[in-house]
């Protein structure tokens, strides 16, 4: 029996621990897709507590409590203490057997904490006080975390809007270890079909671009445009659309400015079909402007969110009232990638289904679009959020190893919303030194170990700085 | 190379083999879904021979002999004798290597008739008789077999007119060593788009419900409500719902008197939209009705019946002809039980898709609308019928694991119409125990042997007994 | 650590080894489905170079060298050397891990070139050099490596119209060691949305068939009954279809009149709606003819095919831009079988799915159509096209061993354009033995060697023999 996540977790094989130890240990991460704070990373934010770290946001131990049957006023809110809220998160955690946050959890008492003890009703004191102990040490305020955990380069998730003041006060106090990059996420510029998108549109957007209102499509092109040559000004290589679901609807110009039109102005209401075509030209026009400044583009898609109407309206959305949705999206997203490579236009892509039924069709469709821009230009992204397990990163491995060339892909992000989930980064690599291991030792690989050595490097870091240009 | 099916069957480590041997072996079965006859039950019925348990109803065994390319006139009907049945079965059944129905059979010849043989071809006539024989013992009539099966509380599987006599003679008699519960099951209430729904309204429910007819919603909500009382009163728990596919397709209550006034005075067919609208409605209402009484409401859905139009007039329904549907279900799903959610009526629930591909959507649905009023109340049932293998078993329980905490489930249900099928209790606890056995070993869960025997037979017994409240 | 594909290549256990190396591997082969050229094989072709063979037509290679980043001039076309073609393909594939071309390459290297070292950048030099040289002996024309190969029967992918004189060539000739038979694709008569079909029926079908025009159905269904004789008299025992979804869409005579009319004489399109009833009619009319004649229909569906315009328009179809479609095909692939079905004209039918999703609803809805003529008589075929890994014959067979009689099967078919994949037989049949020999060793299935090695010869060679009876 193998003890509970020694220095070999998750290495079954020699060549796995060889692999791991000697070569995707060391590398650096680029953290090229998540939802931190930068102004908590300018601003250096200390934690008062473990509560504040693990149960501030995370919309992952949430839910796990909620369905260990708690009661929500010892989930959010300020009903009850940190410590309270601490407590039932110790003690839903070992029911959870073969949950990642079990895993996670852990990794991030180890490494952060110097705790290798197991969280539960009954350690939840003795690890509450340990963890807001080493809290108040220097290394533990969010720069401290980054450099420790030897991330170089961090891309947050920004508004085409934002200002970016906080990513320019990182840059220049010039105290951070890691670039932090913007990464644009225009879904408030494409949610047409939201109540907010007229405000966002003429209050928002248009003053960042300088503009003094937006009547048609192709203002709101030229808006977009300025603010991505700001992003890019910034440094910014990469953007990212959440989509629902995936679609290629066309539409003359006309008809995009009547629907914008009639939203902008309040007019109506925009039909299911005219979503689709101001959407499907937004992400037409905003994928050329990526493949011309060489960008990536990444499209997340099939999640259903705030499912719950009592609990949205009491918190609002990413608490963890979200699931993965059914749709049939080969043709839309193929549709989509074919109008983009038509033009001359289809930038680097990658691409997340929540879903993992659809896992064989993503890694068919981006066989069809390669192109010499980047290895693998067109990629299926890491495992997506309720994906992100140890199973389902080995379906993703398999489905790339399968369907594309493995050695290729951009390897882990973390996706996350706190800064104690670098673990994730090992996590993975362990699960892909892993994979490889197995496959070498069992015969079906050749055990070149420089080769493949060099092959965990890239897909840990090397890669990513490449596909990106970071 | 372990012995075939030995007393460590299924289980590959050293944890899972003491997981299971001192705790989930011992723990009595709540049976809480399943298709036995209470009035078998009651009569204590005894088999004249072993063709009449295993090939009597058992639609698995059918299939499987009719792929092997047997005429239908030794696998049903009178054509042929018990014996030719049972030997086509014996011949049949070894070529289906990796079928759940190899196990079943053999750990059922284990169990009940302490026979240690292979069937097969040549094996068939020593069986036949050495079954027949035991057959005769006073301890394998029904409530023999329920005994030694160590069964505590069997939920069957009862239409809301039903009377329930047969489970009243069972508590008056007091011979039973389980008890013998009603679950409702009101498909044929449900099913409005049938030529005898409006018979079993007028003819069935309403006098059911001491009612002199139905003309309205209302009156086939009273009519439910009243037998929902009834079912209460003889300890019924749990209902149970077979739908095609999912929705929530809101109406008016004109709109449903229109549709039910239409259709129970034979004055026209419900359209898809009406279907819907009038399920949608009634599950609403049934859904309340269960939530205030504590009720666990179980939807089973995805599965397309009766597909063999030719061999659906000789034989009817249930006779092995149906298969898995594809269906995008999971906005549906979300929004019925969000429906109920608003109306804070939210009943316990058990949700089983005949589609292992809903399996992520499923997992990540319940987590949307957890509540306090039971541990995991809105859960992912046990795979399901043509699921209900170790495969199935171990993706679902990977799914939970993954996706939510695995120690709150009910765990196994034998789903049967065969008293037999009481192994097959067993044989989910040994791939239980050998899925937890695998985490821990592999370095995966710490080796807390108390915690974990304490989870297994939690799993195996205790949870279902504290969420359905038996 | 096991050595790279050495003699016990996949094959993890005793039992494994015993069954691939004392019975699946003196089989012959039936290669019941492929894509290779009869006249190649008339003519007996011999290959200048390595890279004629490998990257002359194989679009898996051609996709592999794109995801790598490669110029399509380094591809396809003549821009580019073969020798610099053999490089682009030797330095993308060590980076493919976990693909199967890695393996299908050298096990291909190994058997037909008895080279046993690793392709690569730096190896291609040399491995160029010594592929080469082999090409040029006798015993590597095509039929030599038919003969090698131990081939029995190869079923080509012919349309009805084709006038089969190469097969006739090669019977007469009498020095191939396999019988080459004909196997009906008739895509070209079922694609009424194609511009070219009405050229197709005029120009084509019908004179082959010794008609002077095609007026209405009933004269395709004449012209393609005439041909089926004509296929039967050549020892044609298969036919095949690519849909790209399933359907079952009833019309009259009339209605298929007046669409056939339509479209032949160039007066409009065929809507959605009148594509399918044309099809569902002539597949209905052709199943019946296969029914009536003992062949096995086979229906291919869910591909997406030529998803990038640009490079169709450069280089055709089949040339590495398809993918895996997402269709809810349960509904309509019940409906047409049960539609044939309850004619009583159900051929032997053989279902492959391209999109693994689809795998546990055909596992189900199989065995309910399974009739007396054959043991299996519907099957799920071999994993198909992208599906055709390790990993997607592992869950074809657990598929098929979960929901039906894994004995029964008709085993592995290359499916391929290349005369070297003979050695994805050798591949298949690893995965087999081991698959059971997995079932065996952990005590879930008897070690009765006598019995597997029956059941693993007849899976190789036997079932194909017996079911489409050559």
């Amino acid at each position: 029996m193998r003890k509970f996540m020694d220095e070999d977790f998750l290495l079954e094989t020699e060549t796995a621990k060889k692999l791991f130890h000697e070569h995707a240990q060391k590398m650096p991460i680029i953290d090229y897709h998540c939802h931190i704070s930068p102004q908590e990373i300018a601003e250096d934010r200390k934690f008062n507590n473990i509560t504040e770290v693990w149960l501030g946001g995370d919309h992952y131990k949430w839910r796990l409590i909620r369905s260990n049957g708690v009661e929500e006023k010892y989930i959010t809110g300020t009903a009850s203490t940190p410590r309270e809220k601490f407590q039932k998160f110790a003690e839903a955690l070992p029911r959870a057997i073969g949950n990642p946050l079990y895993h996670w959890t852990h990794l991030e008492l180890k490494r952060y904490f110097h705790c290798d003890k197991q969280l539960n009703g009954d350690t939840a004191e003795e690890i509450w006080n340990l963890c807001n102990e080493r809290l108040q040490q220097p290394d533990m305020t969010v720069q401290g975390i980054i450099k420790q955990s030897n991330v170089k380069v961090i891309c947050t998730t920004d508004d085409p809007a934002d200002d970016l003041k906080w990513h320019k006060k990182i840059a220049e106090d010039g105290k951070c270890s890691a670039r932090v990059l913007p990464a644009m996420r225009p879904d408030a510029a494409m949610r047409i079909e939201k109540p907010e998108w007229a405000n966002y549109m003429l209050y928002k957007l248009a003053p960042a671009a300088g503009m003094d209102g937006i009547e048609t499509m192709q203002d709101i092109r030229d808006a977009l445009a300025k603010r991505i040559g700001f992003f890019a000004s910034m440094g910014c290589k990469a953007s990212d659309h959440a989509l629902e679901y995936c679609f290629c609807t066309p539409a003359t110009e006309e008809q995009l400015d009547d629907i914008v039109g009639k939203v902008i102005n309040g007019k109506g209401q925009p039909s299911v079909k005219e979503q689709e075509q101001y959407k499907t030209a937004l992400l037409l026009f905003l994928g050329q402007e990526y493949a011309r400044r060489g960008w990536a583009m990444q499209i997340h898609y099939s999640a259903l969110r705030d499912n719950n109407s009592n609990m949205f309206a009491k918190l609002g959305p990413d608490t963890g009232f979200d699931c993965i949705a059914t749709y049939n999206c080969g043709e839309g997203l193929v549709n989509f990638l074919d109008a983009l490579n038509k033009r001359e236009a289809l930038p680097k892509t990658i691409i997340y289904s929540l879903n993992p039924a659809d896992n064989a069709m993503i890694g068919t469709i981006i066989g069809s679009f390669q192109g010499p821009e980047a290895r693998e230009k067109i990629q299926q992204g890491a495992a997506w959020w309720f994906n992100d397990t140890k199973a389902g990163m080995e379906a993703q491995l398999q489905n790339v190893g399968n369907l594309s060339v493995l050695g290729n892909i951009v390897g882990m992000l973390t996706d996350s919303r706190s800064f104690l989930s670098y673990t994730r980064h090992e996590y993975y690599r362990r699960i892909l030194c892993n994979f490889i291991g197995n496959l070498v030792e069992s015969g079906q690989y050749p055990a070149d170990m420089d080769y493949l050595g060099q092959m965990v490097e890239d897909i840990s870091y090397n890669n990513a700085k490449n596909y990106f240009g970071f």
